[in-house]
């Protein structure tokens, strides 16, 4: 399947690249939940830009507000100044999203990234209390810039900072150790007592179902629990809702189903809705302490990505999309679990929740393997994991039924090629 | 100048925001160097973006390319997956611009900002030496992630990490030190002592003209010597021409007069020649060491951004827009002079190269204020320095020359109302 | 009970003084496991130098050989340099104590203190993993220097350093956490995770019986569990035997009845014998990495320490003093038990290990209070734990079996004391 | 030389071990500037314990206090207790050397070595302060454990560490730099230029007279203008007189002549008088701010220390040692300009004050190569510098004049031997 395209990367780009490695195709053109290549192939994309195409493919709604912006001469980028483009955003992100939800929150923007977000939560968490040390959870992603990977708990990207990650305290997330064992009470253990040599952090950051770490989500009462914990500290809880917000798991900020308001919150992703770069942090007012300009960022004002970000503020004006997430989850999870059912010897297990979900597979090799197959059978996903052991799912919200049944079967299908070959006692991937 | 809409920044973004406090006003469009707003005011742009908008705003070529990728359903948003969009901007950009100066560097994309570059750029650094500390210089900035903060100077900015930051050895750039002090042979001084307490380093970072730090060019003769004096200890060289590059100062890459060819380079800014969010880093073929996704970021494959930066790179295939850079530089140049010669109450001086220069003025508040009444004449123009002391100038590259007279009289009259201000021994903002 | 002397303190000793305050008389001689004060008060000493006078107050033998090496004007401070008192105690140390037990370490010879020995280890460890991050225990204590402290839990003390502390993780010690949860299968499970956020450590530091943490004792068990661990993922164990060691809780070192050979070992506080300021470091002769100098410092030839070390070997010579100590033990741990069946309102619990006991008491202030008290009717004793909420034996391993009841009876009128001021409603101290 | 004794070491010692290395003998006994071996053999000692024996070996006045203390079973060892041992002390130290410099500092007792004092200066400037970085100089020697390492300049012993080495700026000692470039001014210009990078620091730590970075002198006009420079700034000042003072470059303490009174002393080395591990910290009234215990250490209260060290004051009841000193001195810097002048092609230079003095020697390997002639001829004397460049005499101040030039004549001959030796083209040791 190799091209001359696919030469290009070969010859001029960093050994670095990877999803063109899972991936060998030469992609040209996408609409909802469908991407084509140069070859030909129509792919079904179960992956959305690793989130970040929670509406699919070149909305229309959102492409047409695009081009009329883009035709009108639109000021394209203006840094922080004042723009038309980005008040709308303000206005409708505020109308539409945080006064329905009681959240008083500043809108902060960073750069357009989440581990710009990211970045700036932490560094407001600590200079808001004055403290350094930051509580992070086990198999956290929280993107690889420096501060941003001394939170995240992947050993491979770890070793990439060439330098001793610190001011982290990693505690085990909501289910990372079984036989009853309690990480909150854990956590509030080594805070109450003095010797424990848990300085008191200036903050914790958690998402409320991992993806990168492999599709581990936290119930709505370890997260309440999580929050009260932080309340009776006086620790600032920063929720990195960059993957599972924006109707990822179903209602638009994953935390609301915990009855919980966040101290600072991390968006990205799908918050432009089109794929366009662009991050915010939301900020409790009081916490809103950085002086003009103490953090700042060149492309802060990528106007086309608050147009598209309005345009897709439409998608929250009701429950809709909240039920469609809600009610295409469960045809996911209804599919993995029969996936795991017929083939126990690949060690399954089902995990997430909305349309974030994730078949654990324990026999090695086969969750990379099960992508290869489906790749083949013309659907794009991903592992996660610390040892890439979950084969992720992660279609547009939009995604019709037919399509997403159709991608499942392709899976499915997927899963048995892989079971088939382990059982005769070959290497998963061939 | 306050209207309705500036009310929204007030009520909703964090007190963070800081250019809309500085340009007090509502853009709306925006072409070459021309910006308008709400108000129906016109301004000219000496801003362009901070350097992100060299070829102004919305130039036609790009946005036709733009305008018909997007109609065309072109995939907007693909991680680092393979696309069509992409390689014909490494194929370009190889042919364009690496091939003819003899740079065999390979394309890293990083996320999609200068700071994530430079990010990248120290992670690669100390990797490949298996050492920590890094040499920045004074005045350098770098960007606002932990790892960036930590190699730039001011102490404002740094004073928002609510960490100490560590791994870097500061050293005086180019002319920091007056008295004939040499910077360099301090440099080396430090590294041939085995007590001075400066470990041998990862790397040095290094921007040619330092932008926000106070428009300091450093001579070519000084590059080459810190070019030579990396060699000659091993250390990687990093060139950050995130705003100095992209013909800012004549030639594409800001250091190709020195005769160097750095180990690493960072591009972002106006790379997308759009203002579009888009960065890279160059790594020598020898040092591109990091594993398939050991450094990663979503917004990576900004399609977008590739077609309009592929579009871009026209202007560099022959000299046409360096001459015109280094001629219009000395326009400028000669009227800072004259502005310089006429007050030198206000202790000026001039500085910068090509179309990056400032107007230094040592009396206190005159360089803000000076900008501000600029902006009252219809010129966008900021102030940089670790005093916000100079009054930068960062036009257009394609700014027409009777437009930047204009903007250049706009300016020359502000500095007369500020020094006749400061004269009437009135404070310089009114 | 003020004197003319306690002012003399009081005016010019730094405001960091403690034990001055707990115990508000001015000593002056001693002799086995008593103490006098100028006021002519005779002491049962049941702290012995925080553990650095296990053989009792100037024991004759020692003293008799001190004399004579000083009247010879034997040289008193020789640096590193060969000396006939440093190759003597070389040879002995080596025939009776490593030879028997199968030990082929290496002496090293940091500063004469506890935390020296400790931070010669850290810095050991490092350099030869070549990694950076030492796994700790809640309520370690290792010292006050900043590597020692970084390890040490306490977070008072932590808050002396004036710096974040780094590149330690605390994990739970052995009992830290009820509840049946295994604290070795948790730093298992976290180092197997690719994804906890944990780096490979550079080693880990324990102490089988925590002095300062409140005389927690790790189960033999619990100990040959963490040794196999660290074999098994190839990680320096260091044990602080620093006072938990010679013979403190029977044999010379704690670890022995775990049937483990720790890679490093810290020894201090008792090794002199008579109080002199000395340490060493054993090393695993494949881990003597050091060069000539790496480390070093002025006091490691205390001649004189070589003597009375030398001499305080005689104890080691056979198991009398280690039957000894766990006999005394025993009376001591039913004179506690004793203690806590008849005050259970004090939240009693008895902890501890050969003559290293405490009581601990969950009422507030209870424990201050006891020693306060016991030292009113002449005995010396000290609290440690977190919260100060243990009250700790230390006697002379020496001490006579009548003096020992002795001064548990005072201590058990104490406790009977506080109890009753408690039950009163009364403040715990008066 | 070898004898059975010195196989000793090698068997059982770490190979850290250095001295022992140099001086290939085995000593016995000491008196006052001389040091007998096992072989027999007399040596002058030109090295004095690196410092720590200023008042030369086993002094008959402190021997017989020490005797009597020992004799009288007065109390050895009493962690920071009142005892009358230490009360004496503490009176007679005030009126002696601090009442009548006008000094008011706390007198704060930390571990008994200087790298203990050192940690807790910084400790304590980072604490009054609420920063973190310390200012230290090229070729600072603070010690080795974690803390003072940071500060410490020599790269070989900042290998051990294991762990990047943080928080320190190393600016350039008094003339680190030629061509008449002003270290302080640098030093202040970072300081003023908001850009800097330099982060306004917790303190500035020096030595006035570089011991084992190579007997560089600070003048005192520059030490008096780096004291301003630090009230300009409130900058606690630190010295490290460990080596330089206790009457080694004349008067008590080295920094006298330059009129300061820095905010923090640290003491050690000859403070005990006769090599008996001890160190102080005095501390300005007003940033004595540690609380009871915050640091602290198993030996702080070394009685025979404070014995002998109480019988050293006598020395400085009045000036006598201080102009012997002096007097010495000069003979000392006559002897070695003499040497210098006679070997030019050696490339001599003649460093230091009082009896701290040097001989730098640009041949390489020539130093060393001295002092292994020295010790042949009966001299213990040892280089310092990072490259062991300098041939160091620390003999004790109060050797006989006569002696002293005996010394001196032995240099002088092994200077004239290896001068030979590379004047025939040989290497510098044979």
């Amino acid at each position: 399947m190799t091209s001359p395209t696919l030469d290009v990367f070969e010859r001029h780009e960093s050994a670095v690249r990877s999803y063109v490695r899972s991936f060998p195709d030469v992609f040209t053109t996408a609409k909802g939940h469908l991407v084509r290549s140069e070859s030909g192939r129509e792919y079904i994309d179960f992956f959305a830009g690793a989130g970040a195409l929670n509406y699919g493919h070149n909305d229309d709604g959102m492409k047409a507000a695009l081009l009329e912006y883009i035709s009108g001469d639109g000021i394209a980028h203006a840094l922080d100044m004042g723009t038309t483009a980005k008040a709308r955003f303000l206005e409708r992100f505020h109308e539409v999203l945080l006064a329905p939800r009681g959240l008083e929150h500043r809108v902060l923007f960073p750069g357009p990234t989440g581990t710009n977000a990211v970045e700036t939560a932490l560094k407001l968490a600590r200079k808001v209390t004055g403290r350094e040390k930051i509580v992070s959870f086990t198999n956290a992603f929280h993107g690889m810039t420096l501060g941003s990977l001394a939170v995240t708990g992947n050993s491979f990207k770890r070793g990439g900072a060439g330098l001793p990650l610190d001011n982290t305290v990693f505690m085990p997330f909501a289910d990372f150790l079984d036989e009853g064992f309690d990480s909150l009470s854990y956590l509030e253990r080594m805070l109450e007592n003095g010797g424990s040599g848990m300085d008191l952090p200036a903050g914790v950051i958690v998402e409320t179902v991992q993806g990168e770490g492999g599709i581990n989500a936290a119930s709505f009462g370890w997260l309440k629990r999580l929050n009260d914990l932080c309340a009776r500290w006086d620790l600032p809880l920063i929720v990195d809702d960059i993957q599972a917000g924006c109707g990822r798991t179903g209602p638009f900020f994953s935390f609301e189903p915990a009855g919980i308001k966040p101290d600072i919150i991390c968006l990205s992703k799908s918050l432009s809705g089109y794929g366009l770069p662009m991050a915010l942090v939301l900020v409790r007012p009081d916490m809103d302490l950085f002086g003009p300009g103490e953090h700042n960022g060149t492309f802060r004002g990528n106007s086309m990505a608050f147009v598209t970000a309005t345009e897709a503020l439409r998608f929250w004006e009701d429950d809709t999309l909240t039920q469609d997430v809600l009610r295409k989850g469960e045809i996911v999870q209804e599919a993995l679990e029969a996936m795991a059912a017929k083939h126990p010897d690949l060690k399954p297990d089902v995990r997430g929740r909305g349309l974030m979900r994730g078949l654990g597979l324990g026999a090695e090799g086969a969750a990379n393997a099960v992508c290869a197959e489906a790749f083949k059978g013309g659907v794009i996903m991903e592992t996660s994991g610390p040892a890439s052991e979950v084969a992720k799912l992660l279609p547009p919200l939009t995604i019709p039924e037919a399509a997403l049944r159709q991608g499942l079967d392709v899976m499915a299908k997927a899963v048995d090629t892989v079971a088939e070959r382990i059982a005769k006692d070959q290497p998963a991937a061939a």
